[in-house]
């Protein structure tokens, strides 16, 4: 993009954005049959189930415009969406972005957000087929739905742990919380002292995590592999405590979880440490990981063992039992959830 | 509901929210496998394509909440996001629907808007399936994504009238817009005045068709029992003219409306008139009427001459004759899209 050049999005007009943002764009999964341009789109999903998840991001909310580049901002709408849908051991096929622009925005700015969302496409092999743009009074306001399919007997729910199930973690939990930290921080002392620049070089890892996660598309591919099929499964957005407990209340069952199970990312540790706060709480109550959080049954134990990036983490137990954290130091404690809140 | 009790959404929090908004109602679409509470919706539609459709609506751009009652709000964003799966001749079966919401708002008032919300969902026979409830800084965001499902050969889209085909239109147009400038009238005698009530006791049609507008499900199930499959379609949303600009463009062709062949309502007339504007005029350019425009091949004609509601408006020319109204004093009129511009 041209940093020099601003063009009002009402010279282009809400059908000319529309095109100029969508143009020369192919539609690459087989089960879409028309992409954007109609009343709907229509898609192809025959002999299949049909998934479908929706999230809204709201500046000022979700997202703060002064450290977020509007093309991660594209990137990431699109994958809180995909993560969803892989969550549910399915495969996302299409997207719809709804988007509220306020005249602050120029077209170039769109454009931007728009890179973000097709790079997201591109990579995931999903399509954009619909969705909206107007005005926004306020502040910028993305709207994205996620469609994906999944055999039946295969689409894994929340909801169906059992009592003996191992928990399992991918990846590591924590880091987009500490580099959400790391950019408020630099965000402070710009407002406080605008000469000074900021010091994000040493945490590139944290600050991906923050601003560009990534869905768990080769977990759902390596469960497939290996006829590996989780009894529950979801994502980890709000933090692991929270959504724990989410999965558990749903299946009606309780759960531990050993400290030392818990997979934490080495700078992820350190900047707990440098902002005084304990690594486990961070990764337990940090959110927007977009791991996924999964129970198999304990005779596929030996299916995961050797599989990389996967954790185990603890075990599901009955629901009487509770939730607890078993600390290195040999404690229980209760886990409680302290996920993001929204309100 | 109870006007004087207000809850802050605070003290329900986003998961307490939604479980409260959505409790106690029922799935009633068959191809509905999983509604809310999961990562994703499952929904079963084998054999069927599936249409998917979205839209935003935005506080300040797309509604007043001085004269729009939150659960008309509720039901019109349902509807207006049905009207679109309708023109593509399909049946919607599912919605998702994301909210945000400020704090001036109360748990009552966000009841209202998904009071309106189930109220539409039940007329039209659709399962809200999911969403997101977060907070907002200023407006009152409301985003909403309708899947529907329809037989592939049957699934008609506005990329396929063509030259001798019969141009129609079901119920009428201009009201909606007209009942808003009543409500934009009185609102501004309201702020001149506040101690002036509003006059809106005959314009009933008129502010119902801007308030609480329907999706024509009746002519699509009358076009399936007359076995009448439309060579083009799509709904009126922006107004005839922009639409039919829209239809023309995408099927490769010109078309001539009559004047006499545009439905107006007896009130609209009489209101454009105190208005000084040209009905007409309001007809072609006013938006929001969520009719259907569509064409039928000219074999068809005797299928529609006695079907209720439905008017025959003009014929598909070629692409070169462009677009143009024949009036009532027999001149020619090129069209040119006026229709609701939202930026």
């Amino acid at each position: 993009m041209d940093q020099q050049k601003r063009t009002e999005i009402g010279t282009l007009g809400e059908f000319g954005l529309i095109e100029h943002l969508t143009k020369g764009k192919k539609l690459i999964d087989k089960s879409t049959v028309l992409g954007i341009g109609d009343d709907a789109a229509i898609l192809n999903h025959e002999g299949l189930q049909t998934v479908v998840t929706t999230d809204m991001l709201l500046e000022g909310i979700h997202f703060d415009l002064m450290y977020t580049p509007l093309k991660h901002l594209g990137y990431k709408a699109v994958v809180v969406n995909l993560s969803d849908i892989y969550a549910m051991n399915a495969k996302p096929r299409q997207i719809t972005v709804s988007i509220g622009i306020s005249n602050r925005f120029s077209v170039e700015a769109v454009e931007e957000i728009y890179e973000g969302i097709y790079a997201a496409c591109e990579f995931y092999g999903v399509d954009l087929v619909g969705g909206d743009t107007c005005s926004s009074r306020q502040g910028l306001v993305i709207s994205i739905t996620a469609l994906g399919t999944g055999i039946a007997e295969k689409i894994t729910r929340r909801s169906t742990a059992k009592v003996g199930d191992i928990v399992c973690i991918t990846g590591d939990l924590g880091a987009a919380y500490l580099g959400l930290q790391i950019l408020e921080r630099e965000k402070q002392l710009f407002l406080d002292n605008p000469d000074i620049q900021p010091e994000l070089g040493t945490h590139d890892y944290l600050l991906k995590r923050q601003l560009k996660p990534e869905a768990r598309k080769d977990m759902v591919e390596l469960f497939e592999k290996n006829q590996l099929l989780p009894t529950a499964m979801m994502d980890i957005s709000d933090g692991l405590a929270s959504d724990l407990m989410h999965l558990c209340k749903q299946s009606g069952v309780g759960a531990f979880i050993e400290e030392d199970g818990v997979p934490i990312h080495p700078d992820a540790q350190m900047a707990a440490i440098n902002f005084k706060l304990d690594p486990i709480t961070c990764a337990l109550s940090g959110g927007e990981d977009y791991e996924l959080l999964f129970t198999i049954d304990s005779g596929d134990l030996e299916k995961i063992r050797f599989l990389p990036d996967i954790y185990i983490a603890g075990e599901i137990v009955p629901r009487e039992d509770g939730l607890t954290l078993h600390t290195k130091g040999g404690n229980r404690h209760p886990i409680t959830a302290q996920g993001w809140k929204h309100f």
